[in-house]
């Protein structure tokens, strides 16, 4: 194997342990909670699916290829909850220093590429980004409404922080915030599973 | 919302079950049975990734959401292990079911879309669906070799089924077969993880 060939043979499996990096969104039927290449995989044939709905047209290829990477630096910086806001404060400096390690395994020319994949998705900026994170929102909220909305009840979390997320998805998607995920929400205030705080 | 976008995330919903079908492959670090939204989300990025190796030209969308889709049949039809003779009589009707049913929540022209690159996957005949089927094999190799072979060990595997399924990985790549499949069955034939018979 030529060393090219080695270097992205070493990628392939370095990211399968991001089957072992655990979210706090709960599977469908009350289960297991869902680790990160299950959101990632569920996200991307999402972002197939539900093109048409984007605000600006997109990329499609870029947009499925960063919804598949976006979250392999959390190998090394792990799941940070949208809504602690301690482990918030230091996230980003945690992610650079595994975006480094881990896409530095790749040959130079891939590893820039997705470096740059992953940057452009951090920065919400892009049409293919926006609507990326649209779909990073929308994903675990379809799993948690399903449930009845247990996530939300289990951390405590209220009204002002799921808008403060959730109301960003409408710069990648209106149509899906208005028609999907803000009545989920206002559901779910209604029942009491997020605090009217 | 409307029937469209109704139908979608229904579908969106019911393939959420996909995570909860296990493989016989381990994760790397002799873990957990990997389940098959995880094996498809690793072989998409793969086959991004290694896309330079592909016998022919492929369209790498098509190959990815090839990729991604190709079990969501297994949430009705189950996993069928590569080595089981008996569950291999019967795939082909069980998945034929599963995939009317499943793709069938979707709005017409997506279900039809998705049922058409399913049906390419099973056909093994475009470079795409080549392609996508290395990578269908070269994944759980890759994850098996990296535990010793130990899969291959459980279910006392023989040289003959192990290249009667892997050889195919040439019609995708040659190149991925002759430097990292075959040496891997190689030395797995020496150390008895595969019999030689």
């Amino acid at each position: 194997m030529d060393d090219r060939l080695e270097r992205q043979m070493s990628f392939v499996l370095e990211i399968d342990k991001e089957k072992n990096i655990l979210r706090q969104t709960h599977l469908s039927g009350h289960g297991r909670r869902e680790n990160d290449a299950e959101h990632a995989w569920h996200m991307a044939i999402m972002s197939w699916l539900l093109r048409e709905y984007a605000n600006e047209e997109v990329d499609i290829t870029r947009v499925m290829l960063m919804c598949l990477i976006h979250d392999v630096v959390e190998i090394d910086a792990g799941d940070t909850y949208a809504y602690d806001a301690e482990g918030l404060k230091t996230q980003a400096a945690r992610e650079e220093a595994a975006k480094q390690r881990i896409f530095g395994l790749l040959p130079d020319d891939q590893a820039k590429q997705l470096m740059e994949l992953f940057d452009e998705f951090e920065a919400y900026e892009t049409p293919e980004s926006k609507f990326a994170h649209a779909m990073d929102n929308l994903q675990p909220i379809t799993l948690n409404a399903s449930n009845g909305g247990s996530d939300w009840r289990e951390h405590g979390v209220s009204a002002t922080q799921v808008y403060g997320r959730q109301s960003k998805s409408a710069l990648g998607s209106q149509r899906l915030y208005d028609e999907v995920i803000q009545p989920i929400i206002e559901r779910h205030i209604a029942s009491g599973e997020i605090r009217s705080a």
